[in-house]
């Protein structure tokens, strides 16, 4: 291990703790081993039925929670989703690009007329081994688990890989998994499947370096976060995201507009599509899972944009507007949609179609510029879909609570059930300081009405870059509120896992609240700071500080009804 | 100002910040004022045609906000609404107890055959000072600005003093103001005022002193608390609540049980009605606004709870429960529930009705315990109503998204319209440590369907007891939860000061974001701890550290737009 790896894996990041370990599981139709974390508890617990002493939760932490995993950041993680395919005659190595820097890989592509996306097998009826990784890791295939712990009952649909495969062949979910990113764990985008968080890193022109930005990405994997944005703006990009992408165990997203835009100097009327392009396939080269884009944003939609209160809030889409005012031409990432397709066709990289109009006040929520715009990236969808690009839609933004149904509802219509992708939505313009837990609020409802995935939002939105425990504090919260719309769409293992926690809360055992907690280390810390002789022993006694042992409702509770 | 005084109002505290200011308002009907914190902002907003320079907001906070006010926490606030009554003769001083200790006041009751409560007032046609100062307090009363700021538009229904009157004749809204709470500034709640929240405070046995339980109780009013809870249950009870009462600006409620239950060494079982109603007069002669009481939960109602995952978690109920089963008798809360009412007349004390039964786990949400006892609320509203005792009723607890909205609903319907008085609703039972989180999101929901009144949750819930970082973060985040349903409802300020904010975010005025967000001391220190030199100093450019000068979204936006 190298010092930047020691940095990285300080013990306050370990936070598997004593009683979790690392375990895999087995595909039966493909050569893969799907990490979960297994939590060991202290006793048995019994529900519906089912006694339970350990349980496994999803894990996003990849190969760094593994002890036995060889780790060293400057040459990045195993390729072993190369391993997965074995002899596959449908890539070949791209000719232009130089091997990586890091672990000598030569990037590969499809060879031409070879259709290799997740939704082209799909389509042709074929499980792929990522499509049986993610059915494997959703956890729910059980349908005794179904009918046991999920609320709706048999209304839930297990996760089968063959169910997997269905979605994605309709479109109603995506695997974004660039054939360039073979360190990936492969994960599914989906409203039939839990919800997803995304964690934004990348620094500004004003602050931050690699190795912080690096550090960030995997802070965020073991904390939860199922994919991670690069939005580098500042210098460095593309080595920032070389690295980032080597050691990351879940999907990168990025936005390639912000390195074209560096490449003309910041000019944003100095874009052409050339320039553009050759950046999507730089790139697409390197590995990144899915790019958004901003295609829908049209130059007949920029004077409702011109009324609203906040005007255009999207960085890409702000760009964009300024390029087609200066030309006066229509935008060249709608007018060149069929061959950026082309090129995510050719890595199987999805679309993340941006919301350039996405309102930046509540005032704006909803607006004719908003719905017009999302009109188009319905008509967008259909038209990647002809090129078998799997495709995500982006949303809101700032939305207040009694309009968030109307967005869900208008997103599916439109278009046509793609996976859709939040930022948010903030349900208040003035909660500075606290807009992750503003995005939290308006996330959970739209994500239990079926958003597939919520971009979180950290403490500082609206003020600055967040650091490290912002980021940290940004997933845990997000996780909290894709967890609680998990638990409104009926999820069996969401169910369970609080079950287990109830049943933990009731039978006092402190070690198993704190481990089946999303954040094992502060609960721990806060107990032992509320511990009566402040030395952080856990209590063994039937109360907390809370209450004392008079006023301790459980523990009459129990006197009361005789249980446990 | 004595040395306590000094303590308690260190800068860290003063966060109105030099662009603030107490203003007051003169009521029109009464010899009232009505304080407020009015903004000055750094240039003059258009919205919806009319220019706005300064802004007035809600203000909970008091007399510690005002620099004229003389303070001295071992006297007390002055006794304000004493003056506004004038001689009344419906009032007597009560011969049996001893003047308070700190002010020398005496305490009152109603005379006999007198009633005084605003509920009585309110159906006999009266508007009370109290009255009209909750509906200019609530400054929504200009019917122009709903046409123009409320997204409703004129189905949002003006504040006037006659609106608050026939909102309490009818049981929808109530005003808790004890006749022995004189330092008092009234405030309604109700589900067509605003949003209200409640701070619990508190010590228990195993920790903290008088005066930190003051000082967290004026630290909650001061970030925004429009009600606290005095739960202590540790020793010193009775002085830690005059302190509290004397010092506080805003309606103090208790759960007399619990002081009960110290007076027979906590014993449950050695509980009757005769200590509990000494227990009531003590603390409703002291100025209690309003009170906590379990009546609702009955002897046949306890198998139902005996089967749940989490049992009973609401600490009354449980003492309850233990007493019931113990003596194999009704609760005597519920057979005494007339007495009851007697007493809380005579001081104009309203009631909370105790949700025992409240869910502590989603497993146990919306079961036949919880409900079997909101038809029992219900009940007992309408006998409270007849002895003219404002209600209002307790409430969950553990509910997912997916059931929120039924709880509402069954509230509304069992209990005639009282108002909904919600712990949360938490959504689901993983997120210590994150719990106020967990609980705002809940309460977001459930507050746009009409829950009046959220108690805040802190970080601690299910650790610790809070310390005065975990009340300020509860309070804060229930403000949002607030703040955010009234947007959904349609208030025309909540609307005016998002629309506010966001003309000033567009225009890059960093002070007037900083002084109109929820917490202006966090934001410019987040702020300044992210300008680039690190100094502190705002920025005057227009962009910020998030994304740098060529990559904000705003300016660009403008320069497409031509505006502002």
């Amino acid at each position: 291990m190298t010092t930047a790896t020691d940095n990285l894996f300080c013990p306050e990041q370990q936070f598997y703790g004593p009683d979790s370990e690392k375990i895999y599981i087995q595909g039966s139709i493909h050569p893969i081993k799907v990490g979960m974390r297994s939590i060991k508890l202290s006793q048995s617990y019994r529900i519906q039925g089912e006694e339970f002493s350990t349980f496994p939760l999803y894990d996003t932490s990849g190969p760094y929670s593994d002890p036995s995993a060889r780790l060293d950041l400057a040459e990045g993680l195993s390729c072993t989703r190369d391993e997965w395919h074995g002899n596959r005659n449908d890539l070949e190595k791209s000719p232009a690009t130089r091997p990586s820097p890091m672990n000598g890989r030569t990037p590969l592509r499809a060879k031409e007329g070879k259709p290799i996306t997740q939704m082209h097998f799909a389509r042709k009826g074929i499980i792929t081994p990522e499509m049986e990784y993610v059915a494997i890791r959703e956890n729910q295939q059980l349908e005794s688990w179904i009918e046991k712990f999920s609320p709706n009952g048999r209304s839930f649909k297990p996760v089968t890989p063959e169910f997997v495969r269905e979605e994605i062949a309709k479109g109603r979910a995506i695997i974004p998994a660039n054939v360039n990113h073979p360190e990936l764990e492969p994960m599914v985008i989906g409203k039939n499947f839990r919800v997803k968080i995304n964690a934004n890193i990348g620094n500004s022109a004003l602050g931050s370096s690699i190795s912080e930005e690096v550090e960030k990405s995997v802070w965020a994997c073991r904390w939860g976060a199922d994919t991670v944005m690069d939005l580098s703006t500042g210098k460095n990009i593309h080595q920032t995201r070389e690295w980032i992408l080597r050691n990351s165990p879940v999907p990168v997203g990025t936005v390639p507009i912000y390195q074209a835009l560096e490449k003309v100097g910041g000019r944003a009327e100095e874009l052409n599509w050339e320039i553009y392009r050759d950046t999507l396939i730089e790139q697409a080269e390197q590995g990144v899972d899915y790019f958004t884009i901003h295609s829908g944003i049209l130059i007949d939609f920029l004077p409702a944009a011109a009324r609203r209160t906040t005007g255009i809030v999207s960085r890409g889409g702000s760009i964009i507007a300024k390029w087609c005012r200066a030309h006066n031409r229509e935008n060249f990432l709608y007018t060149h949609f069929d061959e950026i397709c082309e090129i995510l066709r050719a890595y199987d990289i999805a679309i993340s179609i941006g919301d350039a109009l996405r309102p930046g006040s509540i005032a704006d929520a909803n607006d004719e510029a908003q719905f017009s715009e999302l009109k188009t990236l319905g008509e967008l969808t259909l038209k990647a879909w002809e090129h078998d690009v799997q495709v995500m839609i982006e949303g809101p933004g700032h939305v207040p609570m009694n309009l968030i149904e109307e967005n869900m509802q208008k997103q599916l219509e439109y278009c046509h059930e793609a996976p859709f992708y939040t930022l948010g939505p903030l349900v208040t313009d003035i909660a500075a300081g606290y807009d992750h837990i503003n995005s939290a609020i308006g996330g959970t409802l739209l994500a239990s009405l079926g958003c597939a995935m919520l971009c979180y939002v950290t403490p500082k939105e609206h003020l600055g870059l967040p650091n490290k425990d912002d980021v940290r504090e940004g997933v845990i919260v997000h996780k909290l509120a894709a967890h609680a719309a998990d638990l409104a769409k009926g999820n069996p293992v969401a169910w369970l896992h609080d079950n287990l926690m109830s049943s933990a809360r009731y039978a006092f055992a402190w070690n198993d609240q704190f481990n089946l907690s999303f954040d094992p280390v502060r609960t721990r810390q806060v107990h032992a700071e509320n511990s009566p002789d402040k030395t952080g022993k856990i209590m063994e006694d039937n109360f907390c500080t809370m209450c004392g042992p008079d006023f301790c409702a459980m523990k009459k509770s129990q006197e009361v009804t005789g249980k446990p």
